[in-house]
């Protein structure tokens, strides 16, 4: 059984944000799969997905930092400068996080640990809304 | 065919460990599929999963000092600091290496580059047993 | 429905490459794919795969010029040297980006947002030809 949506994540602010409980109520399919993958995919180069620590929020905040320390604005050896100097620091981000994610399914839910929650990563000052391409195999 | 099964490794120090064989012993079952691809998920957000070669002792220990110097512990702008000088850098090193791996399965076996290793990566100083779920989706 | 195929790109000098249509022109079966993921493996430890943006030429350049920035070579605390002061630096860049990628198929095509593109990171000096295995899960 392949089952493929895409969603649209309401727009989010510049930073790291817990998308779980949005991701799943847009894709309610997924409580019909017993044993497969779920898969996610990010329609951008300049935001990513990653999975961390779904309870304090001082971890998305310190994400957000560290990423913006080693990955600069207004580099001097950035090219890539005519669209915002958030820019070429949101393709850098995206290239280190990643644009998709595979969670196993089990009995009908995500088999994440305790602590892990989806994190929709935004790179940019002003991203808009964001396109995700949620694909499930399974049976 | 979907076979999946939830794996405990052995509790391994910080650190980037070869564990291929550990997880190939505790899943016989990839060798019944002659097309198809495993994936691998570890439940936790201070440990990752990643390939790297698998030969040279050096390579694993480079790494470990690599991240750990572009992913210090005790760096001013960390607000999560609660639960040691090690966690903090490990929700970070987890989201850039990633919490996941799909490896191709083709003729019963991994379809990996003659050099090429599955490690697990244990960013915590004593991070304990972890888990990981692995999927096989083939035929 | 499992295709697979193993595809060797041609040879790349170091840098990022976008090589969306050279893997769509060897894989030809992904168009009868109405639904599903493609999933690209790249079998070697100082190569990877990322998607970033397909049109401006300066976001590889400035890629590369990261990387290299924040991997450097003959960092002083490297042990692993005998294979040329490429060589640990490529290991440790293919751990950050990744050499695998799954992308949503959708009406045999790839769901890839408008200024995404497949790259292959080549991190060697002389890489070589790089093999890659392709593998397509749909219906």
């Amino acid at each position: 059984m392949i089952i493929q949506r895409e969603i649209t994540l309401s727009e989010k602010k510049r930073g790291f944000h817990l998308i779980t409980d949005e991701v799943l109520r847009k894709f309610p399919e997924l409580g019909q799969v017993n044993k497969g993958l779920l898969h996610v995919f990010i329609k951008h180069t300049s935001a990513s997905l990653t999975i961390n620590e779904n309870v304090s929020l001082d971890v998305p905040g310190d994400l957000e930092k560290h990423f913006n320390k080693f990955v600069p604005e207004n580099a001097a050896y950035y090219d890539h400068t005519l669209e915002g100097s958030d820019d070429m620091p949101a393709h850098i981000k995206s290239t280190i996080i990643g644009c998709s994610l595979s969670i196993p399914i089990t009995s009908g839910k995500l088999n994440l640990g305790t602590w892990q929650g989806i994190f929709l990563c935004e790179h940019r000052n002003r991203g808009g809304a964001r396109i995700i391409v949620a694909t499930v195999i399974g049976e």
